[in-house]
Order: structure tokens, then sequence, then C-alpha cells
């Protein structure tokens, strides 16, 4: 899947885990990145990144990782992106283009953009996309392939650093969807960010049931385990989303809990039609997904 | 996987689905079974089943199906069950020996065991394992390999019926649990119902939010698909669990309830530290599954 005329003759990576890895390996098999630099705080994460072919030098001096980037992919917890963006900003060769993978925008714009120097671009983006497993060596070239990238751009975003973005995500083999940025935390609340706090709070209430000597997990079938598979998700990237989508997700966790309280009454009144309409609609929106 | 010594001469299979289905299939695998008598209301099912080689005869007279057999497993939704029971008591052969599959076990027993004849056994069962799919043509014989068989025997079941029936799941692969109908309809409601009660919710709250004039849902990444899974379950099944176990599931969706509120809380409030913690815990309960 060569892709000719588009090409990143330097690519620094910000975070080789399995996001910015997965990136770092699609360009790479489509051809479309020159030099790649892995930055980061741990240095045995880096070294395996190193080994595994997905980049080419490695460093844990951001400074120097980004000096003559083209492009900076800034890959690492939504929490830590404003004072990583702070420490980089000096080092940027005028016209670099700064990307992240942060899914949460608003926040994310909101520490970046008053820090950024005016021959700098910065391109919100939001590669949907992710498995519950993290580091260099959960990186995959296909990870992105037929996933939709959410990009947030801004009043201050340069048409030409989007399209370079859009570009670089569909050479990934994404699809690219540009939106506005309440809308983009709005959505990630629904269908992202609210499954998390339902799928914690579940094993939470499952897993800490204490009226029998056994662990009560164990007699679970394959349907507990898939079910909350997500909540084996990363604590500190889920604590950094709640943290900094709190007005949309609060939004939609009331909105949950107003959906359940009603489902739970129906179930105490024994409301046998309600629960078959409820539980049929809830089959037919899920079987409509793709 | 032949089995010499055990061997059910007549099976008399009620509701040829996924579950009734899986059994015939296995214990013929297994050798251990000479004639099945597929019982049901829905003449094309009954049809695909004995094209399928599930049973060796059909009939939709509940009635004829059972005469002679030697166990009669009820496979048919919970609801049923008792009426059932009750069209087929006057027909079953002396020493017969009943058992179910039902998902929740008090209401069952409370419903069957006042109905039975003297000269007839009922072994209360609950094989945990099950896909979202049903029908016959779900069926397949290794659905309880490795898969845990609750049964719930009571003041009245004879030790003989309780060992034909521990046996007769043994033969399919089942790892067979004896446990009170209390603890059974409890650890079900958390480990099982609550988490179809909190499926159902977050699909119709997801589903249904209309800011956008877009299906937000076609912007979910496997997670969301994966999550919901257990939402695409049969309607009609899981209205009768939630109407019959009843308190256990109220017990434990109040429990979700109060973590939810707190997690909610947490996130509203900031609080950090306790979003990582909960989350860690909720990581650590959940890898700890097999």
């Amino acid at each position: 899947m060569t892709d000719d005329t588009f090409f990143i003759p330097r690519l620094a990576i910000i975070g080789v885990g399995l996001i910015g890895g997965s990136l770092a390996l699609a360009l790479r098999d489509a051809g479309a990145v020159g030099e790649v630099v892995g930055v980061g705080r741990g240095l045995a994460n880096l070294e395996e990144a190193l080994e595994l072919g997905i980049v080419d030098r490695i460093t844990q001096d951001a400074r120097a990782g980004v000096e003559g980037a083209d492009v900076v992919f800034l890959a690492t917890p939504v929490s830590t992106l404003g004072a990583m963006a702070a420490k980089i900003m000096p080092a940027l060769k005028p016209g670099a283009v700064i990307t992240d993978g942060g899914s949460v925008k608003e926040s994310v714009i909101t520490e970046i953009e008053p820090l950024l120097r005016a021959d700098v671009h910065f391109v919100p983006g939001h590669p949907i996309a992710g498995t519950e497993k993290s580091g260099a060596s959960a990186a995959f070239p296909t990870l992105y392939r037929k996933r939709r990238c959410i990009l947030t751009p801004t009043a201050r975003t340069a048409d030409a650093a989007l399209a370079l973005v859009r570009r670089m995500w569909q050479t990934a083999g994404s699809e690219v969807v540009v939106m506005n940025v309440d809308k983009h935390d709005r959505i990630l609340g629904a269908i992202s960010h609210l499954p998390h706090m339902v799928a914690y709070s579940l094993v939470n209430a499952v897993g800490s049931y204490d009226r029998y000597e056994e662990n009560i997990l164990e007699y679970s079938a394959g349907g507990f385990r898939d079910f909350t598979r997500i909540a084996s998700s990363d604590p500190t990237m889920w604590r950094d989303i709640a943290l900094t989508n709190r007005t949309a997700l609060i939004e939609m966790m009331e909105r949950f809990e107003k959906f359940f309280a009603e489902l739970k009454e129906d179930v105490r009144q024994g409301e046998a039609d309600k629960l078959y309409d409820f539980f049929l609609r809830s089959k037919e929106l899920r079987d409509n997904i793709l």
C-alpha cells in the first residue's frame, strides 16, 4: 500500500505505546515515513520499540527528540499533553505540525493552544482504536485500518496542517472525520467513556460481593469475561479521561442512571411487557451496529 | 470420549434450542444416549433439529414425547417450566427423572415440586453456558465442555436421581457443583443477571442519544460492540429471568447503583486518587478471572 506522494521525512513519536507505536508501524508499512524518533520516559519500553523496529532511534529527552521533526505525534496520557507541549515548544523547527491522540479534545486544546508558537501548527486528533493492552510490544501496523479517526480543528488550525494530518491517518488506514470539539467530547463520552465507567463499576460491585467465601467471579461463563474486558484498561489513562471530559461524562452517567433506575423499577413492579420492550429495543439497537 | 458405563436409553428434550440441542449432541458424541426425542412448539425448529441429527424423532405433543423417557430435560424459558411439568406429569414413566436448565432456580422449584408424582424425580439444574444465539441451529456438542453446571437439590431430591443428573452433565463435559437454591440465585443474579441489565440499559441510553442527526453508535470501535454483545440476548428469556429472580436481582442492581453513584461523585469532584484506585481495583479483579 505504498503511497508515492505522501511522505513525512522525520516523525517524532512521544509515547511509544500501543497508539504511538502502531502509527509508526502503519506509516512505515506504507513507506510514508523517513526517520522515526521514539521519545519516552521508560528506557525499557523505548529499547523494546527500537528492537521491534518501531522506531529508528530513541531518547528520553523530549526536546532532543523533536529536533528537526516535520510531524510530532503526542501519544502520552491526556493529562500529560499540555506539559509535554510546553516542554518541546522551543525545540520545534519552524513549520512543524504537532498532533495528538488524546481521547478527550477540549481540555487538550485549552492547554496546548495558548502555548503554540506562531510558526508551529497543532491539529487535535483522536484515532478511535485500541485494545486493552499497552506498551510498545502491543503495537501493530493494522490497528487503525478501517477505524475512524476524528480531527477537531479550531479557528487557529491552518488548512495545510489539517490536510497533512488527515493524509497521515488515511495512509495509516483510517477513515478521517472532521468535527467540532464539543461534538467529539460528547460522542466519545457516550460510546466510550460511559461504557468504561459502567464496566469498572460492575466489576467492582460484583467482585467485592463477599456473601460467600469463594470468589463468585469463578462461576462466570464467557459472557462476564467478554462484557468486562474493557475494565482491564489502564487505570491512569482512564483516570485522566474521567477528569478531563467531566462535563460530558457526568451528563452521560446521569442519562444511564435514569435508564437503569427505570429498568429496576420495572423489575420490581413485575412489568413484563415493559421489560420485554426494553430488552427488545436494546437488542435491535445493538444488532444494528455493524 | 465414550463412557461405557453411563447410558440413558431414552432422553426427551423439551425445547430443542441452543441449550437442549447442545446437551443432546454432547451425550450423543459420548455414546451415552440411546434415543433422543425432541419436543417443541415450533415445527420448523423441530424439523431442523431432526435434519441436523440432534434428535431421532420429533413431536409437538409433549405428553407423547416423554412417554417411556428415562430422563426429561426441560429446556424452555423459565416462565414456561411449571406449566410444562404439569402437562407431562401424567405421561411420565415410573422412576423417570426430570431436570431443567433454567437460569433461576427458586421460582422453578416452587412451581414444579408441588406437581411431582411420588414416583417421579426432579433435579433442578443450571448449566452455566450459552451464547447470544438461539434455536436448534445454534446447538453444538462442546457448549458445556469445561463449563460449570450447578445442581440445586432440595429435601425431596433422591440421591440416585441427583447422581444420575450429575453424571449426565459430567458426560457432557461440565464440572458439576451442588449448592443450595438461594446461593445459586444470588450468584447468578450477580454474575449474569445484573450484567445483562447493565448492558441493556447502556445500549438503550447510548443508542437513543439523539443530540446529533447521525447514529453515534457508528463511531464505536470494537470495545462497544464487544461490551454490549450480551444486550443481543433473547428478550423473552431475559424478561422471564428478570421477573423470576426479582429479589436477588434488585439487590444486585442496588449494589451496582451505589458503586456507580460513588464513581460519578468522584468524577464530579475530580477525586484523582480515588478514581485511580477504583479503576485499578477493577482491573485487578477482572484480570484475576481465568
